[in-house]
């Protein structure tokens, strides 16, 4: 059994989406959990965000139910925080726990009134189905996509602890303090100070490292809920070791499937005079169309890497950088490395492409993921909505 | 006659390009030009930038000759200062002036060597062909391009002196000193310290307020000639006008032909607590993939605008957000206006699409051109070396 105890899983098709496919889920912790979550930076944060961080205030981190829905992200709505409310209330009162133990959580299209009463009436229908098993899991995680091609999930034990996540996103993927929406059950016995420290941490290593276009949406949220229904108290450094080890698998997850992505692309940037420095120099080499798209044509350009960490604002000399892609050094102290393009084009073209960009004298370093930008990206989006 | 009095201009193929299509230009002062320059804040320049730079500094803002190759950026190569001197050199011997008169100036793929040999060779032809007339002025503006559909150039005049611009560029556009390479002749008596006030103020209404793809080109720069062969002197204000006139023209050229681009959008951004944020704000809406996707595909998707703008870490409140898409008000307060989707929907398959986006409060505003981005500029992008 690789789920940890305690949960329970269903979701439904509430009518939010146009297409008849799952579109609301409910996530239930037997005895209320102790719950970290990471919310998104955008500043038009969207109603389920604003109130799930209230909630979380309110009952001082404890969690007893999640309340998802995809095809409409509650935001920019007139009635999204009546809504929200509405739709806790609901499943407290059928679960008989108070709404500050219910978080929302909404992702799809912005700016369009999310039907309130549709969620209402499908609560009852949603928690009589709810169930502990593998399939009522692999439901909810059905149900939180939206673009996403494939489901997204994540499995860890450490010493009598079970970890599963489970996450959504392809598009609109930047996460500056979380991303899109994601959910971490374990059955560890832990507080919620030790919780949110570990999340907090684990995130900066797995969901803050990933982009796909650049933008970040409104309503990004990563739960991290514990029930303490394992009856193991967490050993704080292997539970943490865990829990990042299913975010990093999370995250990659979401990249490998980034709208029209074709390849994961890995950037590993070292040598670089700090931590923050390290990551702006990644997050610009991982933005830069030119880059994605030089990736997705299978074009050792490194000019174009080198081009694009040099608008980073990062101080650093260009005659002491080296770059390497997949594992060919292409560019040595600023300079073209001598190589057999031919060689280099082929090994792009396999389906994990990793980029290695170093500077000389400095000694931090960071990974970084994104994607190729295709075709498909563009097609993807320009008729997301109709 | 439009062109300015005192100038000439030759272009020819020497051979850098891998296709036989002119690759060499040359612009010639007869009487050395009183000179200004915005060049790329991009950290690794390119030896024609830094060169160019250095050159100005040495005459004191005096430019006799700018030579310019298309076809290779003489970035992060080897022997990049020495092939850009020897350019120098060879125009500035035939010529009969300092080699400190001589700018140099290069565009087109980064970390290849410039063949200097190529260049030297080719000049003698070069200054034997330069002709004052408006065949020998579109030649160059013809030679200087790499991925651009068409030529860009852009004229004035004001009170008995004249203006004439060219510009390159359609990819690695997000100017924030200058972009790609621009030229503006004019005729003008004028001093190089007005002249370079007047340039960096033109810059920021024009060049600075563009952006295709949001990478930022190792090689940009922009230069402002004044020779003095009009013999009229210019009135401040007046030039002024007339040169940002030329440059908001160019600039707006170069994002009409931007790589795969059938759109010009225009964003104007007001209510906004300063200058920079307004700025901020207009370029985060016209770098996000998901805004320009959607303006391809017509769709009047303003939570993408909204979300944009909430990521340029500017602060304001979203409810108090108007939107407004081919001047019709999606966005009211930030909340959905109601309005005839299929009507917007079709104003927005128009070649120009205008986006306002006003908060409510500040006194600052800006405009800021873009263009959608479509399945072409990846196309484009995917292969631009084979």
């Amino acid at each position: 059994m690789k789920l940890p105890l305690g949960y329970r899983y269903a979701a439904t098709y509430a009518g939010i989406r146009k297409v008849e496919k799952d579109d609301l889920a409910l996530i239930v912790s037997g005895a209320p959990a102790a719950a970290a979550g990471v919310f998104t930076g955008n500043r038009a944060a969207a109603a389920p965000v604003i109130l799930s961080r209230e909630h979380l205030a309110d009952s001082g981190g404890q969690v007893g139910a999640v309340i998802i829905n995809a095809g409409n992200a509650n935001c920019a709505t007139r009635t999204g925080r009546q809504v929200a409310l509405a739709s806790c209330r609901a499943v407290a009162s059928r679960l008989k726990m108070p709404a500050s133990l219910v978080l929302p959580a909404s992702t799809g299209v912005i700016g369009v009134e999310l039907p309130g009463s549709k969620i209402v009436s499908a609560v009852p229908r949603l928690a009589a189905a709810l169930g502990g098993d593998d399939a009522a899991f692999d439901r909810v995680a059905q149900a939180i996509l939206t673009t996403d091609l494939v489901a997204k999930t994540a499995f860890a034990s450490c010493g009598g602890i079970r970890i599963a996540g489970m996450t959504k996103g392809s598009g609109m993927i930047q996460p500056r303090m979380a991303t899109t929406l994601g959910f971490v059950m374990t059955d560890a016995v832990i507080g919620v100070v030790a919780l949110r420290k570990i999340l907090r941490r684990a995130i900066e290593k797995s969901f803050n490292r990933i982009s796909v276009d650049g933008d970040t949406s409104t309503n990004d949220t990563v739960l991290l809920l514990a029930n303490g229904s394992s009856g193991v108290r967490a050993v704080p450094a292997a539970f943490e070791d865990a829990v990042t080890e299913v975010l990093v698998d999370l995250a990659k997850q979401i990249v490998r499937d980034g709208e029209g992505a074709k390849k994961l692309v890995t950037i590993d940037v070292a040598g670089a005079p700090s931590g923050a420095a390290a990551e702006a120099l990644a997050r610009a080499i991982a933005n830069s169309p030119l880059v994605k798209t030089a990736i997705a044509g299978a074009d050792p350009n490194w000019g174009r890497i080198l081009s694009a960490a040099a608008n980073a604002g990062v101080p650093f000399n260009p005659s002491k950088v080296d770059i390497t892609v997949q594992g060919v050094v292409v560019c040595k102290g600023g300079l073209a490395a001598p190589i057999r393009e031919a060689e280099v084009k082929k090994k792009l073209e396999e389906k994990d492409v990793h980029i290695e960009f170093t500077i000389r004298g400095g000694a931090s370093s960071t990974r970084f993921w994104t994607c190729d930008l295709t075709e498909e990206y563009i097609r993807i989006n320009a008729s997301y909505r109709t």
